[in-house]
Parts: structure tokens; sequence; C-alpha cells
């Protein structure tokens, strides 16, 4: 509560508060939006579902709700989102939620914590458990309304400079990694790194960092890792399965009609679908081309995946607060626990079969 | 052509064509639609379903097109449902595809094929593939606008009155399994029967099939079949993934304005999502209370997997017509290798880590 009301009173003082200021023009009807985004232009994937939630919202209410889209660094940087629209600065957001775990360590859970959840599992808590509960009980404290919009699916280990054979090869490597995998990667003596996506590059090609990861073959090959990194760890530890989220300033959201409400969050549902299907349809063919470019590819030998685990367990453990984050992990980890169990009874069961009978 | 012209000739001669008689009704705005489905009312997860997509249309229309849902036997038997929508005699059905492959075997592939994609597989193929346009080649040829609106995700192999320990144990045995999987599960010498949902309980209480497949332990827990069968056999071949399908007729479809196409496209996917996390969520819990009163949990030995297996791809080629069955086919198959590569180089590896490490 002090947390917002001090966004709001800043955001007032600086004349931007879209949501305190135009309150009158709410019940006019046609509005313009500014969804603002973690994104450059043209990032694979990730910009294009914040595009397309843009397009379908403005679509899909017939003219009364307009939203313009600014990439990272137009309107705010790409890490100033959450601020922004908390603030009222700007409407919505388009991001991943562990950007903002300095603002509440729990938000990490909406996007994705290391040894977590898989895509499936996620949509599972999110949907029919008390995922989507929990990330509005933190929106309450902000000032936002979120709902999940995109997943990248289990994201690749990362580019690497030499190969990883021990978990000491961490000491001191300078790596890119946001989140609570970040905080489990520092573990390991690892220098870690939060960069917005659009210089991650310009990071690594001058050896501001030794390493990093991305998001998978598809957007990784685009960002153009490969021209700077050899070795390609293709599963990771760190991100299962990545969710993206459309945040929407709260009183902004609580001012639209009931239809404006709906449209919004069935917009998400259905981009967060179909950027699961872009992701993980398009990397097949994107490690083939990688493969063939001389990138070496990879898998972290078991005594790495050992420290990776114990570093997450300590991570998770370690930001518990006796308050939300601990209702929020404990949620996340019973319905993961369940959901898993049937998951592996009938589609592990019958993939190990198919994988044995049809080769 | 043919086919489509005969149904609307017969629906027109019976007096029951909505998109033919009411079409100067359509620009008057407000629209009454009726949605037939094959599911019975409070059929777990299947009548959710289709009631959410009724609802949220309504809803997202703001009063322009109320959907009214019927239930199987209501104003259409639950397999009537496609000739029912096609003729224009109902405006939309919900129902599983493969219930129609004597209408067209590669309505197959819109729900599920033995040793097919998984729901992840087929979502990527449907959005970022083939998959949509091909489903919508199928529509032309019967006057339907169709789109996937629901996935119980892999299906559990089903209930026995005794085990099963090699391939011989099918001869003879009356089997309830639709679609192409029941057209594989007769290659073992099974007599396979297609039964609608609703009245599966009666048949196999009464001993007129030996036994059946449904969905998984939720829904199969709520049809009440433990009371009359004691083996379950929580992984299947013949339903992986198996999709519903929101069909909307093609004429009716094309008189809507953009923004209720729009809404209905968006709102198939939302329903989509929601109902495959819906079938994943509930089936762990249902499955321990089924342990509990004392159903036996199965898994098929290997011969005869590899018997499903050698049955499931003859079931798949000897529908080949050299014509968009084939097509169909031979996209599915491209897709489901290309997503299956990187889900398991990435996922797949990442679970087996998981398991491995934190037990």
């Amino acid at each position: 509560m002090n947390r917002r009301g001090f966004l709001k009173g800043t955001a007032l003082a600086a004349g931007g508060s879209a949501a305190a200021l135009a309150a009158p023009a709410y019940a006019q009807g046609k509005r313009q939006l500014t969804l603002v985004t973690s994104w450059a232009r043209g990032m694979a994937g990730l910009h294009d579902a914040a595009q397309a939630c843009a397009d379908r919202i403005t679509a899909l209410t017939d003219g009364q709700l307009t939203v313009e889209l600014k990439a990272a660094g137009e309107l705010v940087g790409a890490f100033e989102v959450f601020d922004a629209v908390s603030a009222g600065q700007a409407d919505m957001y388009h991001s991943g939620d562990y950007y903002f775990v300095n603002q509440h360590p729990a938000y990490a859970f909406f996007a994705t914590v290391p040894f977590g959840m898989t895509a499936q599992e996620q949509i599972n808590w999110y949907y029919r458990a008390d995922g989507h509960a929990l990330h509005d009980e933190l929106g309450q404290i902000f000032g936002l309304k979120s709902f999940l919009a995109g997943n990248t699916g289990s994201q690749a280990g990362g580019w690497y400079r030499r190969e990883i054979t021990s978990p000491e090869d961490f000491q001191g490597l300078k790596f890119r990694m946001p989140g609570l995998g970040g905080q489990a990667l520092g573990k390991l003596g690892a220098s870690v790194q939060n960069i917005p996506g659009g210089e991650v590059y310009q990071a690594l090609s001058t050896g501001a960092i030794d390493g990093t990861e991305w998001v998978g073959p598809w957007a990784d090959e685009k960002a153009g890792f490969f021209e700077v990194a050899e070795y390609y760890y293709t599963a990771g530890f760190h991100e299962p399965g990545t969710a993206l989220s459309l945040a929407t300033n709260r009183d902004l959201f609580e001012s639209l009609t009931p239809v404006q409400q709906g449209i919004i969050e069935t917009v998400a549902a259905q981009v967060h679908q179909e950027t699961l299907a872009q992701f993980l349809s398009e990397n097949g063919a994107a490690l083939a081309r990688l493969s063939g470019q001389g990138v070496r590819l990879m898998t972290f030998p078991d005594s790495v995946w050992d420290a990776f685990g114990q570093a997450a367990i300590e991570a998770l453990e370690e930001n518990r607060d006796g308050d939300i984050y601990d209702r929020v992990l404990d949620s996340y980890r019973a319905s993961m626990k369940s959901s898993s169990a049937w998951i592996q009874a009938s589609e592990g069961t019958y993939r190990a079969q198919r994988d044995r009978v049809m080769g």
C-alpha cells in the first residue's frame, strides 16, 4: 500500500498518470491505451506476442479500445515497464514478470523459477488452482491487474565460450540470467547479470559477459549469439517454461466495461497458447540450422544438474517472507506435484512407448 | 460439394435451415444461435467446455449473439450434431471430430489418432503449421467452419474386466473406442463399438460391452465405470491428446461481422487451453481416489504396445485417398516429428533431470 501510494504520487507529480488524470474520459467510450514492453521491435516471439495483444484487443473491442504498442526504450526502458504501469504512466505492459523480483520476489513464479513447472503445469496451476488468484493478490499491492499472455516453453541452457564439465566451471563466470534462476546460479560462484534482451549480443561480443541464456534456438538464432559463442546447452534448469504477462494498471482495468475486461482476459489466454505453439514450432528447425553452422550442441553432466538443483532449492527457500511469497511457493509446489504425477502416468508413459515402438 | 448441396436440400425440405431461412435477419443485429453437443448435461469437462463456449460468446459479443446450448438428445442425438450443423438445422456444434470419420476419415486428426500427437504437438500443428487450414479445407466440403475448443490430454487406456497380458486377449473382446483408434483395435480382433458417452455405463454394466475407454480418471470416476470394471489402464495408444471442436455452419459464420467472427475464434482458443488445464488438474486427485476404491491401476506390457503400434500404422495408412486425407496425414506426421524433437531435447531432458534430482 505504501509503495503504491508512493508510486502514484510520483507519477502525478510528473504529470504522467493516465489512469488518475483521464478518469472523467472513461465514460465517453473510445479510449487510446499505451502498451509498453520489455522487448525490442522484431524480437522473435516476444514482440510478436505483445503486438498480438495490442492488435486483438483493438480489433475485438470494435474501436472502443485502441492499444498502441511501445517497444523497449520508446517510452520507458525495458525493465521500467512495471513501475510505469503501476504508477499509471502507461496503461499496460507486456513482459516477463521475473524481471520484477526486486519489486517482489514472488513475481518470479508468474514467469518461471529454477526447477519449477513446465508450461503446461503452470497453466494448470494458473487456471485451475490458485495461480491466477495469487497473481491478482500481488497485483493489488502494486496497482496492477495481470494475465498470462505467452510462454516460451522450456528454455535452452544457454551459450558458453567453453565447455562446462563440473559445477566449479561457474566460479567467476560472468553470465546473463534473470529471476530466481540467476539467484541460484550466483550460488555456484557466477557473477550474474540481468541485461535486457536487446543489449545482450553487444555485452557478449565485447566480453562484458562470458555467456548468456536467452530463450531457445529460434530466438537465439535471430539474436545472433552463435556468432560469438560456440557451446549451446539445449536444456536448462533455470527456465523450464517461461510465461509472459500482460499487466494493466488496476484503476484503468476497473474503469473498463465487463465486456472490455473479458476481451482483454480472453485475448491474453489466446496469445498465451499461440505464443507457446510459435516457440515450440520454430525451435526444431532453428536447432537444425544452428547445428549446421558449427554450433556445438551440449547437455550438462549430471554433476552440474545436481549443483543446479541444490542452488535452486536454496534460492527458492531464502526468499520466504512468512507472507505471500510463502503462500505462492507452497501452492506452486503442491500443484506441480499433482499435475506432474498424472502427466507422467499418461502422456509420459505414452511418449516413451511411442518413441520405443515408432522410433 | 454434392454432399453439401444434398444436405442443404434435405434441411430446407424439412423447414429447418436456420442459416438459409433466416438470412435477411442477419443485418438486424441481435441473433439467437443454437449450439448442439455430443455431451450429456453434467458430463465432466466436456459439457463444461461447450457451456463455456456458449457463455463467453454471448458475454463478449455484448448481447449481439446469444448462444443457447442443447445437450445430446435435446435437439439432435449425440452423433447427429455434425449433419445438423452442416445442414443448417443447428448453428454450431461442440464435439470430438473423430466421431465423424464416417463423414470423412480425415476428421480424426482434428480430435486424435492412435500413436499420434500429444495435446501440445497438435496445438503447434494447428496454429503454427497447416492444421487449421486443413481443418478449414475439410469444412468447405461439409459447409462447416471449425475451431479447436478443448483437449482432454492423453487419455487413459480404459476399463477392462480382466487383465490384458498379450495382444491375443483382444480377440472377440467387445470394446467401446471411437475414431481411428477403434479401427486399429479391430485389427487385433476386438469387436469395436462406438457408443455415445452417456450410454456407455449402461452398456458396460449389462455386458453389452466387455470394456471401454472414456477419458481419464476424473471423467471416468464421474461416469462410475469403477463400479463395473476392475482393471484400469492409465496410459493408452488410441487418444494421446484428444481435441474437441467448436464448429459453426459456414454460411452462418460468413454472415457474422469480423468482430463476432474474431470473438468466436478467440473464445475457442481460450476454452481449448482452459479445458486441457481442467482435465490435467483434476485427473491426479481422481486417480488417487480410484486407487483407494480398489481399482487396479495397470500398464499394458510392451508386447501389447507393439501390437497397438502395428495396428495403428495400418489404420492410418488404409484410409489414404490420394487426396485431402493424404495431405492431412503427411502434414501431421511432419509436424509431429519436428515438434517432438525439440520438446524432447528441452522439456524432456529437463523433466528427466528434475525427476532424478528432486525425486
